[in-house]
């Protein structure tokens, strides 16, 4: 398991260079901006879970962080609301062409998302192929669906194209991902309640 | 604005001596936890936002994080799902026993919160007054009232009292919070969509 040590190169490579415009979550938290500030939908990435040890009061208002370590997160980056439900999910990049590696998500993150759609919300997760350019949405029931009913530790890509949903590039917002839960998520949900 | 002070204080005690079961942040924490465990709502506690901006490798699975500073949360601390519906809210003490002052809430979050209510969910404050043991959970529109019909920069006990609910203690969940949800404002909007 060596996901901490992804979380921090995430960090570094977010704090220390500057969003380029080119990573998945840069590309969702422009996203997210885009529809909070048309007032579309509230969500947010949740910061990065730490546990801080050590602090120096150099003044009153200006206090450093001097040691603190990396915490695995309880459960997923981004949620918010959206039409009055709820959201929840993961994004994750693969340099993979083929298959999604299930190692890239803690178990405990899928059980989390599974909470969620018992508790009446939207739980899924966003799935960059970067070397394929290809960007999925995919709900949690399809990935619990192919867990429960395969040994592999992966995901194959054609599994992902069938039982998710292709988020085609725009300008703005980048990842129009709320247009998928609306076309398609949001309307299956009202056929089950009419 | 002292804010970032406050965060700090608030995580070195956390870290540093542990959960004396006396803050309300611990007692709140606890009440998720039993919310969560018995199936009822997934509510949890954001992590306090930071920059990172140095990190010592020592080896591939043990990081240290050597410089931090502390940001202002763009949102408020606590969110999550119950019987479907988007919870949102900020906890916060004051040693007061006449009033909450506003300056302990930043303008941003009570915007935060009055969008979330416009996008279809549940946005308050819990309000401990520690000197009285008292805590109450007031609804953001009824915050909203008193800030746009007053000049004061704090909310006098008398009008939490009234407008607001007391949040009696109990065994477990130490602060039932969503029992209030549960007997006044779902409640209160049932009958509003009838």
């Amino acid at each position: 398991m060596n996901y901490p040590n992804k979380i921090k190169k995430n960090n570094i490579k977010e704090t220390n260079y500057g969003n380029r415009g080119m990573s998945l979550e840069s590309e969702l938290n422009s996203s997210n901006e885009y529809y909070l500030i048309n007032d579309i939908a509230i969500i947010h990435k949740k910061p990065t879970p730490i546990t801080i040890t050590k602090v120096n009061y150099k003044s009153r208002m200006d206090a450093v962080i001097t040691e603190a370590f990396f915490k695995i997160p309880s459960t997923t980056d981004y949620n918010g609301i959206y039409k009055g439900k709820y959201i929840d999910f993961e994004a994750k990049e693969t340099k993979s062409s083929t298959s999604f590696n299930l190692n890239n998500i803690h178990a405990h993150q899928i059980e989390h998302l599974k909470k969620i759609v018992t508790h009446g919300g939207i739980g899924f997760l966003i799935i960059r192929f970067t070397v394929l350019n290809k960007t999925f949405l995919i709900e949690i029931d399809k990935v619990l669906d192919y867990i429960n009913s395969h040994n592999r530790k992966s995901i194959p890509l054609d599994y992902i194209e069938n039982f998710g949903y292709i988020i085609r590039d725009k300008y703005n917002p980048v990842i129009d991902y709320l247009e998928i839960i609306d076309k398609f998520i949001l309307k299956e949900n009202d056929y089950v309640k009419e």
